[in-house]
């Protein structure tokens, strides 16, 4: 262990959160990030400053590591596929991170392989938009099909009225786009899958996940569905690392309709947010098993030791600057209580600058806890509220 | 919490553990360690090279820091009381570490508020070594007040004949010496503990520690004692705690005789290897529960998730040089099995390289994947093995 070296692409923190997990078994870090100060430098052994694209930075990391895995997917695909091809050791692959990275092309791959998902068509003009209304209906969802990520590159369309305007918010046909049937569901759930070099499958509970503003708000472990609908979208989750051959940890998100029908939302060949209850609430955090994917050890039990909800910290409104977090001390007084500041020396308004898991026995507890501590904790800035609205 | 910096004097695994965790809360760590490729000097902040007993040093890094602590108690306790006159905060306190550190001192002081302690009696000539058996009778240990650690610093005493080569082994009254009389225990068990800057005090679930050639092998939790006799045990630990004033974590290191009396054998100001098993099996691991003693933040829940079992790792007879570890995937295998490799470079016997914690629901099957990974995982050395016996 002492001399493995993992490269990660993406110093954010999920990079970080890796880290301290392998960090524990002695593991050695390489890490490719653009600034200097990301979440995951000061515990990386080595850092390269590099935007994602970079081929040249991306096979130094390469050659510098026994593995190179990343924690963000908006990243140089064909670069790594090069470097595959030499004999690299890159894991997910880049075949399946370049699938994923193009939204059509995911769930084109998905639907070939009779996973369900939303109807989609592509679409090239404004004129396709009217044509794609008319045959899915409305409401619908534009998309730019690279790159998005927390809704930024989504646009909703209600009615006939809010083309133009979607079409604009999205380059006005300067991105490659898609449409998507909108799923009017009664949740949206994620399941953290795993998939070890053997093929194993190693599915964690399912959570439930409720937005805001498209940022991820609130995540709720187990998810409040019914026996069935846990089992068909683990089996679902199970599916997907199948056919995608995943290796490590991808996060599947899925739509539940109010008839208990599952559709798949989005796929993130990595750890995700709603992953994060697991460092406390699971037996091996999401973190822990993507490394153990990826060193090709064999994955850990993913059991549920504790009912958990799991609130992120973003930067408070009308504040910018130096971040700093209020309330710790309070929150910390109720019991089950464990806040994570991911370290980012600048908060602005919905900035992930940390998340605060909660974990009781009794799952509505752990709910109203979380109501608390949210109350209570906040990240601001030092130079104090911006003037204004 | 991004600001706030923390000092730590010395970078073992401790430190590193200790690191560990306050990262997750974004704190900044500078270590003071005199040797730079110390096992937390990879994801330390910033590292101060120096000895333990450097004045200049250690106020360096008390400057630089909020407050400062330790994971090891043979420091420099007199600079450390200069600095706490001075305003810098330190915990736990220096002048508790002072009477911590000279065994003698620390008896003293804890049977002066009864609390139950071994016989023991100064002793400064190798008469007084003679007349001390003849006093305490026989076996007796002879130790070195200060500066002892995993037996070393002690010599048993089995009989009169052996008394020349333990006065000898300890310097020959170069070193302040005192006896102890022998406890003829059933049992070794562990409290560790924490107390709040309020006074608040929890203590972990009880721990029974086998020790082989005086260094820790393998920590049992819950320690197979009856009900009464770990009441009995944390309350004594609370008491320790009590009269010590301590802040952060201590470990407190008991004896249990044949009629379950209880002994105190050694006071630890600060987190100890027989508390490892609490970062998977509590709700918070010493290592959070002592930086959250020490930044004067309410303590966290000590419940026991999971019975535990905890092997420490040493560097195998016979192997010097560059560390390897052997049989990590294989040991992976068995399910609730947590490896720890510590990322020191170099292995020797008996160095602690790492430890493995096994958790189970049932203890006896704890400890039965205990022995296997026993049998499984080893620290050898690149250069393979030394000859000779």
């Amino acid at each position: 262990l002492n001399n493995i070296k993992i490269g990660v692409i993406g110093g954010g923190q999920l990079g970080k959160m890796m880290i301290l997990e392998g960090k524990k078994m002695g593991l050695h870090f390489t890490v490719l990030d653009p600034s200097k100060d990301c979440p995951a430098s000061s515990i990386a052994d080595q850092l390269i400053i590099s935007d994602f694209y970079d081929s040249k930075k991306i096979r130094e990391l390469a050659e510098k590591c026994d593995v190179v895995t990343f924690e963000f997917e908006h990243i140089n695909a064909e670069g790594l596929i090069a470097l595959e091809k030499e004999g690299y050791k890159i894991y997910p692959s880049p075949y399946t991170l370049k699938i994923i990275q193009d939204k059509y092309d995911q769930k084109s791959f998905l639907k070939k392989h009779s996973i369900p998902v939303p109807e989609f068509l592509i679409v090239n003009t404004i004129e396709e938009i009217y044509h794609a209304a008319s045959i899915l209906g409305l409401p619908l969802l534009l998309k730019s099909r690279k790159g998005g990520y927390d809704g930024k590159g989504n646009a909703f369309i209600r009615s006939k009225e809010d083309i133009p305007k979607a079409y604009e918010s999205l380059g006005s046909g300067k991105l490659e786009l898609m449409v998507e049937a909108y799923v009017p569901f009664a949740l949206e759930v994620s399941a953290i899958a795993a998939r070890g070099i053997t093929g194993e499958i190693e599915v964690y509970p399912l959570a439930e996940n409720i937005h805001k503003d498209n940022i991820l708000d609130i995540t709720i472990v187990p998810a409040r569905v019914n026996k069935e609908v846990e089992e068909k979208a683990k089996k679902l989750a199970m599916k997907v690392m199948e056919v995608l051959e995943g290796i490590g940890v991808f996060c599947i998100e899925m739509f539940v309709d109010h008839d208990n029908r599952i559709y798949i939302n989005e796929i993130a060949p990595r750890t995700h947010n709603s992953g994060h209850y697991s460092i406390e609430a699971c037996s091996t955090s999401q973190f822990a098993q993507h490394l153990r994917g990826i060193l090709e050890f064999p994955l850990g039990q993913t059991t549920l030791l504790s009912s958990a909800v799991m609130i992120n910290l973003l930067g408070e409104e009308g504040y910018e600057g130096e971040a700093i977090i209020t309330g710790v001390q309070e929150a910390m007084k109720i019991p089950g209580v464990y806040v994570h500041f991911y370290g980012k020396t600048m908060t602005k308004p919905k900035r992930k600058m940390g998340h605060v898991s909660i974990l009781d026995e009794d799952l509505n507890k752990a709910l109203e806890k979380a109501e608390k501590v949210r109350k209570i904790v906040m990240v601001i800035s030092r130079e104090g509220k911006v003037r204004g609205d």
